[in-house]
C-alpha cells in the first residue's frame, strides 16, 4: 500500500480567523491556487466523490488533495491509490474543523507549483465546519439521500455558506423517503444562490456536472484575478 | 399540530465540565432519574428511532424526552404526537453539543416528578458531543448502515464513550457494502464493553432488544443506588 504523508495539525494561534482566511485567500490567489473546502456528514461519500471527480478532472487540471480526519489515514491513501494525485492527510487531533491557519498549515506539506486545484476534504461534520471560513475560494457540501430532504431546516449555517449543493447516493432514492424536490427547496430557503447537483458517487451519476461546475468557477476565478 | 416547549439553552459558565456533570449525575441519581444521552451522525435515524422504543416502553417506564437541535422544533412535536409523552425541544443557538450545564438548563424545562427515564437526543454530531459528558448514566450512539462500517476508525472517541451502539437501518444493508462483522470489530477496538445491536427503526426490528437493554440497565442502575 503507498504510503502518504500525514501532517499533525496544532492549534490555530490566530485570534481573528476570518482575517486570517482573507489573507490566505489572497496568497492563495497571487499562486493561482483554487481552493475547494468539501464538507458533509460522516458517511455520505466524500472521497468516493473525489475520486470520481479527480479522475474526471486530472488531465485538464493539476490538483492535489488534503483529507482531513481526526485520525486514520485511510481517504489521503485511497485518493492516492485511485486517481494518482498529490494527496496528503491532515490529522486534526481532535478538532472538529480546520480554520484558515490550519488550512495553511496543510497547504504548506504540499507542493504548489503547477497546481491549479486543491480540494480540501474537511473533517465529517454538518456543524463546527461551516462557522470557520478555510480561506477557500468555494465551499461545497455533501448531503446524501439516506440523511433525509430535511437537513437544510436542521443544520442552517451549513446549507448558507455552500455555493454548491451535491445530492449523493441517488442510486438508493427508491428505498428512502427522500424528497428531492422539497430538499431543493430547503437548500434555497437558506441560500437563495447555492447550486444544486443530484449525483451517485459510485455509479458516476451527475460527477461530469460537478466537474462542469469546478471548471466554470475556476476559469471565471481566474477572469476575476485579472 | 401540538406546541412543544422550546428552550433556548445558553452558554455554559462552568468551567469544569467533569465535575459539574458528576454533580447533576449525583442530582438525578438522588431524584431516581435515568438519563440516556443519545448521539449520532445527522440522519442516523435518532427520532424514528426513539418513538419505535418509546412506544415499547410507555407502558413500563414513565418517559420524557429532550430533542436538542441548532434550530427548528420538528423532532420534540414528531416525538410528541407519535408516543404522547412530556417532550421538550433545546435549541442549542448553533452550538455543536451539549454539556452537562446546558443539559441541567433542559432538565428545568421538564416535569420530572415520577419520571423514570430521561433521553436526551444530542446534536447530530459525531465529533463534539463526544468531548462532554452531559451527566448521563449511560451513553448511546446509532451508526446507521449507509454511513459505512468504517466509522469506529475515523471517530474513535464517540464509539469509546458509548456504551451501547445501535446500528440502524439494517433494512438498506443489501443495497450498501456494509460489513457488520467487522463494524463490531472496530467498535470492540475501541471500546471492548460496549454492546452492538443492529436495528431498524423503519421496520422495528431489533427494537425489543435495545429496550431489554434499556430496563436491564435502569435495573442494575437502581440496584448501585441502594
Amino acid at each position: 500500500m503507498d504510503k502518504v504523508r500525514v501532517i499533525e495539525i496544532k492549534k490555530s494561534v490566530f485570534e481573528n480567523n476570518d482575517k486570517d482566511a482573507d489573507a490566505l485567500r489572497s496568497e492563495l490567489r497571487q499562486k493561482g491556487v483554487f481552493l475547494l473546502n468539501l464538507m458533509s456528514s460522516p458517511g455520505s461519500g466524500k472521497t468516493t466523490t473525489l475520486i470520481q471527480t479527480i479522475n474526471a478532472l486530472k488531465k485538464e487540471l493539476n490538483i492535489a488533495v488534503m483529507e482531513a480526519d481526526i485520525d486514520s489515514d485511510v481517504d489521503a491513501i485511497k485518493i492516492k491509490e485511485a486517481t494518482g494525485v498529490q494527496s496528503i492527510q491532515l490529522h486534526t487531533g481532535g478538532m472538529c474543523h480546520l480554520d484558515a491557519e490550519m488550512t495553511r498549515q496543510g497547504l504548506d506539506g504540499l507542493d504548489l507549483n503547477s497546481v491549479d486545484l486543491v480540494i480540501l476534504e474537511n473533517v465529517g461534520n454538518l456543524v463546527c465546519p461551516a462557522e470557520f471560513d478555510t480561506g477557500s475560494s468555494k465551499n461545497c457540501m455533501i448531503l446524501s439521500v439516506p440523511e433525509g430532504h430535511d437537513k437544510p431546516l436542521k443544520y442552517p449555517l451549513m446549507f448558507s455558506v455552500c455555493d454548491l449543493v451535491l445530492i449523493n447516493k441517488m442510486d438508493v432514492a427508491p428505498y428512502f423517503d427522500f424528497d428531492l424536490k422539497k430538499c431543493e427547496e430547503y437548500v434555497k430557503l437558506r441560500n437563495p444562490n447555492a447550486k444544486v447537483i443530484p449525483i451517485c458517487a459510485k455509479t458516476g451519476e451527475g460527477i461530469d456536472k460537478f466537474a462542469e461546475w469546478l471548471k466554470y468557477n475556476i476559469l471565471q476565478w481566474k477572469k476575476e484575478g485579472k
